[in-house]
């Protein structure tokens, strides 16, 4: 029995993706600068990718730059428009609950004589527009509010946020990682300006992703060199990838109404079979504005860590925190940023679904969780049983 | 027939990297950063193929920090050093051949008070190690020099190069993505701190690269964001490509010597073909401290964009300068840095050779190549047939 339950930090290529990879590794190998047919051909490939990655997000093809990630993508806005708009002023607001991706460009631009504002957020996760609009100065060029939280599931409320922002001359970004290709995402709707993607969150390879740049919006290149992706981003591009994540879009727009409400009704039933089953439980991020796949959960009286590698040993892979940092021992920022006790962060326990998750698989987890939660308890010395 | 002679630009994935590749897809589609058992057989996999990588150039594994592409490994280079020693000094030198992706980030750095020396060369494209002696001032923080050219294939002196900045605390870089798979780089012979390698170049996959950045040099984050690569680069690392990456590697390690001789022998034949065949014209680039498998030649009285869209109409694939600019209408700068003229600089045509390249194409080439050349020439109101 293997269950992979950390679908928010990778999910596995398509099949349909790698065959449609395939023929541009061996074959189709041309660089799509080159001027002559095999590089004609891999720029035509790349093109058609290009229009499906738009077409999900209902932009236009020529808004579309390929990124090397997700979080090239988020570095390339941040410090992009940073350096593009700092003549107008130094002022960043963002979230305290962002991914590191975002953050830690920020952090890199405090360095350089940036100011950035990390507003805080309520219990479920949630920015408050009205603080975005509070902490807005004449110095401000950029906000940058992620459409759904990686670690807690939250959804942000990034119209209301955009439509504050829309009437000033301040750039709108939102890191859209875990949101495109799981629920519907239209650039116009959420009047954005900048929008991350990657691939491999859904079901493209890994190593690729995009920043949409709504026309006009001024930026500076983060990757210098050639002239590739209209100046905007140097690097032969990476063909089997872009139109592997072509098609990852093209698959998504297909199914994704259909695959959320299936993952909702499998979500909820995780999530009330743990409160159900398990005391001194409680359940992270915002009680229904969540990702159709993202439970998180607390379980005092027991540690992350060993959680998650009991788990392993019954084949069930999960999470504590962000995939990215879940090697470093530290309390995850976002569930601190909730008003979280450090012992409740580390506590955490994070399951996303996907794909290929069942019913069996969640009845499998529900027999499984509560016999090492109450094994782990067993060992605490603070542990008494109670109030769920 | 098709005949690809542009190896320099991209080499086609080798099946047996392909096939190394695979598995990392749908299968082991782990995030390396996860402690589950899904991250931890990626992690193992990108591990054993940084060893490979490592191995090639003779480096420590933990010396190589995996990047999305050469391109980015440059710009991380570049600017990561010019970051981390800002406060001793902010002058940096370089050649005025180099890729643009070395090139790019220096004028980056000039607009943010940087201020950087583009060094001559001769006019066979080779740097003086004298002249790099004289560029240095108190304020010299990094020197950056290609070990081999990728338009016209000139091999630089970079031992000599480094010995200078040996003995003072300045970080030296080499652009190594023509050679490393192809001659034998050794990090501790060439004396460098930092070299930037790309996949692709050496029959492994697109969108993936590598920084080697030797033990104890200072250097700022390009890519900032989670804890991946040591804290050194941030991004889920593309496993399926550093797998595809690490085999292209021990392949070349093997084959690479054998290859060099065959491919030298095909490259003198090629150029001795079209100077006995063709008159007015001329060999650029060093002419044996060169690439084993660059021919760049400029044929007077002949536009190289036709001549390159004629050798494509007969199955011939070809460059004028490097593909990264070739959808740019500009003289190559390289070209234009040996002191050649505009016209001679716009009559330029690289063939460059690979693994598939036989004997067979080479008469191919020689046979197709004077006509389209008589052809074109036959239309110049200045062209008059007479001295090579």
């Amino acid at each position: 029995m293997r269950i992979y339950l950390d679908y928010a930090a990778t999910t596995p290529t398509h099949p349909l993706v790698l065959k449609a990879m395939l023929p541009w590794f061996t074959d189709g190998f041309g660089n799509p600068s080159s001027i002559h047919s095999f590089g004609q051909e891999a720029k035509g490939a790349i093109e058609e990718a290009r229009e499906k990655v738009a077409g999900l997000i209902r932009a236009k093809s020529e808004e579309i730059v390929f990124t090397g990630s997700g979080t090239e993508a988020d570095n390339f806005a941040i410090k992009g428009v940073a350096y593009a708009k700092e003549h107008k002023g130094k002022h960043i607001i963002t979230t305290a609950i962002e991914h590191h991706a975002v953050i830690e460009p920020c952090k890199f631009l405090e360095k350089r004589g940036f100011k950035v504002t990390y507003l805080p957020v309520d219990k479920d996760g949630l920015v408050d527009p009205g603080e975005v609009k509070k902490a807005i100065t004449d110095e401000t060029i950029l906000i940058s509010v992620m459409h759904a939280n990686n670690e807690i599931g939250t959804i942000e409320p990034i119209e209301e946020i955009a439509r504050i922002t829309n009437d000033r001359e301040i750039c709108f970004h939102t890191d859209a990682v875990q949101t495109v290709g799981h629920l519907p995402v239209d650039v116009d709707e959420l009047k954005v300006d900048l929008v991350s993607i990657s691939a491999h969150k859904l079901y493209g390879p890994k190593g690729i992703g995009a920043l949409y740049i709504r026309k006009g919006t001024r930026i500076v290149p983060f990757m210098h060199g050639g002239e590739q992706e209209h100046g905007q981003r140097a690097s032969t591009q990476n063909v089997p990838g872009i139109v592997g994540f072509g098609k990852a879009c093209e698959l998504a727009q297909q199914e994704m109404g259909q695959e959320k409400d299936r993952l909702e009704t499998l979500r909820d039933k995780l999530i009330n079979g743990i409160l159900d089953r398990i005391d001194h439980v409680r359940l992270n991020g915002h009680p229904t504005q969540r990702l159709p796949n993202n439970v998180n959960i607390s379980l005092e009286f027991v540690e992350g860590e060993s959680m998650l590698l009991n788990l392993d040993l019954v084949g069930i892979a999960a999470s504590t925190g962000s995939a990215c940092s879940s090697s470093v021992l530290e309390a995850s920022h976002v569930l601190l940023a909730l008003g979280l006790p450090h012992e409740s962060a580390h506590s955490s326990l994070r399951l996303t679904l996907g794909q290929e998750t069942t019913g069996k698989d969640i009845d499998y987890v529900l027999e499984k969780l509560p016999q090492i939660v109450k094994k782990l308890r067993a060992m605490s010395p603070l542990y008494k049983p109670g109030k769920k």
